[in-house]
C-alpha cells in the first residue's frame, strides 16, 4: 500500500524518489498525485517526507487537486539558464533540475528514477545533472521488484472500491454486447446481419463496445479483444475488423476498461460460441471451465501464485495440451500465464509464472486475474475464462464483477435447422 | 518527413537508434511501425538499414502488420540468461538486449535513445548494458531538436490528409455540441435545462463530448478542454464538471482527438457565449479575432514562426494586456505561445515561443496551430480562437477543419427580456 513506500525506500536504500511524465496514464504519478490534466511534470520525493510536485504554471489549477506541496517550473528562469549554458538545451534542463533537486532538500544520495516519459530526453539530461550534482546516483529498479509495483501490490478497500466499479460497468459492457449479438438475425450461410441487413463484422462490434465504454464514462485501452475463428486462437490478435461475425464459431472477449485518464482497471475475458458450438469447441471449453473452477476453489490465502500456473499446467499435459511446463513458448495449447495483478497498471505484481519466487504470492489486499486458456490457431478456435478477483483480508477470494460463464449463447430469432 | 531519418542520423553522427515501448501512444514507434497492440516492444535501426522490431511472440500478428523484421524475444532464452546472470534481473535484461544489438548487426557505436517507455527500467538495464558492451553510447537527445521531431516536422500527403479526417470528425462534434447546446431549455436565472428539467453542468457535456468522439471511432485524450466562466480564463483547466452551464458566460472549447491508438491529432479552440455576451466580454473577443485574422492574413512561407508570436504580443499589449514579451510568465492578459507543430504529437516541432531559433519556421509541409487567447480568471472570462493549418508546398496556408467563429450563440428557445 501507499503508506509502505518510505519502508521500501529505506529497504532498498533509497534517499529520494525522482517521477516524470503525466499524472494519468503513469502509474506512479497517478499514485502520487490522484491525476488529473498535468503534463510534463516531475515529482521528487525524499524519504520521510511529503512530495515536491514540479508543474507548468497553466497547469497550476489541475495540480493542485493533488494536495501536494506545488512549485512552477516558472520558479526556475529557463532562458537565463539557458544563456549561462551557452545554449546548450541539455545542460539548461539539468541546471533547472539541479535547482529543483536543492529546493526539494536534496544535495547528494541514491535517487529512484520511475515514471513513464521520453527515454531520450532524460537519459540526456540526467547524463548532463552527473556533472553537476556528482553526489547524486540514480538508480533505475527493474520493474518488477520496484517499490512502485512493490507498493502497488496490496490494495486498501478504496482502491478495492474503484476496481469493483470499473468491473461492473465492464460487465455491463459485455452483456449489452451479449443482448446485441443473440438479437441479431441470421443469413442462411450463418452470417449475422445489422438492420440494414449487410453482414456485421467484428469492427462494428468493436465500435460498439468503444462506444458502450464510453458511455460510462470509463476508458478503454486500444488493444481489447474480440475475436472470432482463427484470431481467437491467437491469445493478443485484438481481432480482425473485416471478420464476419458467424454462428459456431468461438469468439474471445477480453476487454480491460479503465478509469478514465488511466485510474484503475478491471480485467475480464469470457468465450462464447453463437448459436451452437462444434463437439470439439465444446470438448476444449469445458476442459478450459473445469480448470478455472478447480482453481476457484484451491486458492488459498499467501500461497505462492505460481503453484497454480503449474496446477493449470499439470491439468492440461493430462488432456495432452502443450503448456509452458514442458515446452518452451508453445504457440498452441495453454501458452501464457495464469494471471497477474491488477491496478493502476493492467500488468502488475504478484505474476504467476513458473519461474516466480515465492514473493509472488496470494498476500490479504492483492487483487489477481485467473485466466486459463486454450489456443489452436490452424483449427480457428481459441478459449479463455478470466476474471479478476481481491484476496481478501479474511481470506475469501471475491470475484469482483461477477458474470455468468455460458459458452453457447442461444440466437432470439435462430435456431438450428 | 520519414525518408529524412538516414540523412538526419549522419548529421548527428548516430551509427544506429534504439526505440521502446508500445506501437501506439508513443510517436517514434508508431512512425516506424505503423501501430497496433504490440507492447513492451523494442526496435532498432541500423543507419541506412530498415528497422529489427522485437516483440512478444503473443503479438506477433499485430507486429507482423508494420511489414518491418520481425524478431521475437522467445528467440533469446531469457531463463538461461537469468541462470547465467545469478538470478540478477537487470544483468539478464541487458545480456538479451547484446544479443539484440548483435542480431541488429551493431556492436560498437553511438545510438540515438527513444520512444515513451518506464525510465527506471531501462535506465537500469542501459547502466548494465554498458558494462557488457562498452563500445556502444546511449545518446538522449534534447526533445525539440531530436531526429524524430526533425522527421516528423514536415509531412506528407497522406499525413496531411489523415490530419484532415480527424479535422472533420473534430468540427463535427463541435456543431453536434453548439447544437445541444443551443437547443436547451433555459430557466429564469439562465441556467441551462437537460430534458428532465435539472440543471445542465459542465460535466454533463464533458460526457457528451467524449462520447460523440467515441462514435466517430475517434480517440479523445482526457485533458481536453470545454470550461466556463473562470474555468475558461485558466488556460488549461479542463473545466469544473459541477459547474452549471449558464447564458452570457465565456465558454472554452478546446478539443483534440487523435486517431484511434495515439495517432495524428487534430487541434481546434472556439469560444463562445450562449444568448448573449457582456459587452466586456464582447470586446475581448473581438480583439482575439483581429489578431487572429491579422495573423492569418501575414503567416509567410518560411518565415520564422516566432515573429508571429512576437506580433501577436504586440497586438495585445497596445491593447493594454499583458504578455510574454514584457512580462515574465504572466497569468493575466495573453499568457502562452502562439501555436506549435501537430502530428504524432500533439506539441512537436515548429514552436513559436519567442526564445525559438530560425529552425522552427512555416515551412513547406508543416501543421501548425494558430491560437492567440486572453485570459481573465479573476473576471471570470476567457477566450481563444484555434485552428490546425498545413503550410502546403505551394505557399498556401489551408486551415484543415473550417469551422465558423461566432462568438455569442443565440439560443432556440430564449430571448433577451
Amino acid at each position: 500500500m501507499k503508506s509502505d513506500l518510505d519502508a521500501l525506500m529505506q529497504e532498498k536504500n533509497l534517499d529520494a524518489i525522482l517521477v516524470f511524465g503525466h499524472a494519468e496514464h503513469n502509474p506512479p504519478m497517478r499514485y502520487l498525485t490522484g491525476g488529473g490534466h498535468v503534463s510534463h511534470a516531475t515529482l521528487i520525493k525524499k524519504r520521510g517526507e511529503g512530495a515536491v510536485f514540479f508543474v507548468g504554471d497553466m497547469e497550476r489549477d489541475e495540480a493542485a487537486k493533488s494536495g501536494l506541496k506545488i512549485i512552477s517550473y516558472s520558479n526556475y528562469d529557463y532562458d537565463e539558464l539557458l544563456k549561462k549554458a551557452n545554449n546548450d538545451k541539455a545542460l539548461a534542463g539539468a541546471m533547472r533540475s539541479e535547482l529543483m533537486f536543492k529546493d526539494a532538500g536534496i544535495e547528494s544520495g541514491r535517487v529512484g528514477l520511475y515514471g513513464t516519459y521520453e527515454l531520450g530526453a532524460i537519459f540526456g539530461m540526467l547524463a548532463r545533472l552527473k556533472e553537476l550534482m556528482p553526489g547524486i546516483e540514480i538508480v533505475g529498479e527493474v520493474r518488477e521488484d520496484s517499490i512502485f509495483m512493490q507498493a502497488m501490490e496490496t490494495k486498501d478497500e478504496s482502491e478495492v472500491e474503484r476496481i469493483r466499479r470499473i468491473g461492473k460497468i465492464t460487465t455491463n459492457t459485455v452483456d449489452r454486447v451479449r443482448d446485441f449479438l443473440t438479437h441479431c438475425d441470421v443469413r442462411d450461410d450463418e452470417v449475422l446481419l445489422k438492420d440494414d441487413g449487410s453482414p456485421l463484422t467484428v469492427g462494428d462490434v468493436h465500435a460498439k463496445i468503444r462506444l458502450w465504454v464510453a458511455e460510462q464514462g470509463a476508458e478503454l485501452p486500444s488493444g481489447f479483444i474480440f475475436a472470432i475463428g482463427r484470431d481467437a486462437g491467437v491469445p493478443h490478435s485484438a481481432g480482425n475488423p473485416g471478420d464476419l461475425m458467424k454462428l459456431g464459431q468461438t469468439i474471445v472477449f477480453d476487454i480491460y476498461p479503465a478509469e478514465s485518464g488511466g485510474g484503475y482497471y478491471y480485467d475480464f475475458t469470457r468465450t462464447w460460441s453463437l448459436g451452437y458450438a462444434t463437439p470439439e469447441a465444446q470438448e476444449l471449453f469445458d476442459q478450459v471451465k473445469e480448470i478455472y473452477d478447480e482453481l476457484s476453489n484451491n486458492f488459498d490465502l499467501n500461497a505462492p501464485f505460481r503453484n497454480y500456473q503449474k496446477m493449470t499446467c499439470e491439468y492440461f499435459e493430462s488432456k495432452g495440451h502443450k503448456t509452458p511446463l514442458n515446452t518452451k513458448t508453445p504457440i498452441e495449447g495453454y501458452v501464457h500465464g495464469l494471471g497477474h495483478g491488477v491496478g493502476l497498471n493492467i500488468h502488475e505484481r504478484p505474476f504467476s509464472g513458473i519461474t516466480s519466487d515465492d514473493s509472488h504470492r496470494l498476500m490479504p489486499g492483492v487483487v489477481i486475474t485467473s485466466e486459463p486458456g486454450l489456443y489452436y490457431p490452424e483449427k480457428g478456435m481459441g478459449f479463455r475464462i478470466e476474471d479478476t478477483i481481491w484476496v481478501r483480508p479474511d481470506g475469501r477470494m471475491e470475484i469482483l464483477a461477477e458474470y455468468p460463464y455460458d459458452f453457447v449463447l442461444p440466437m432470439k430469432k435462430w435456431k438450428k435447422k
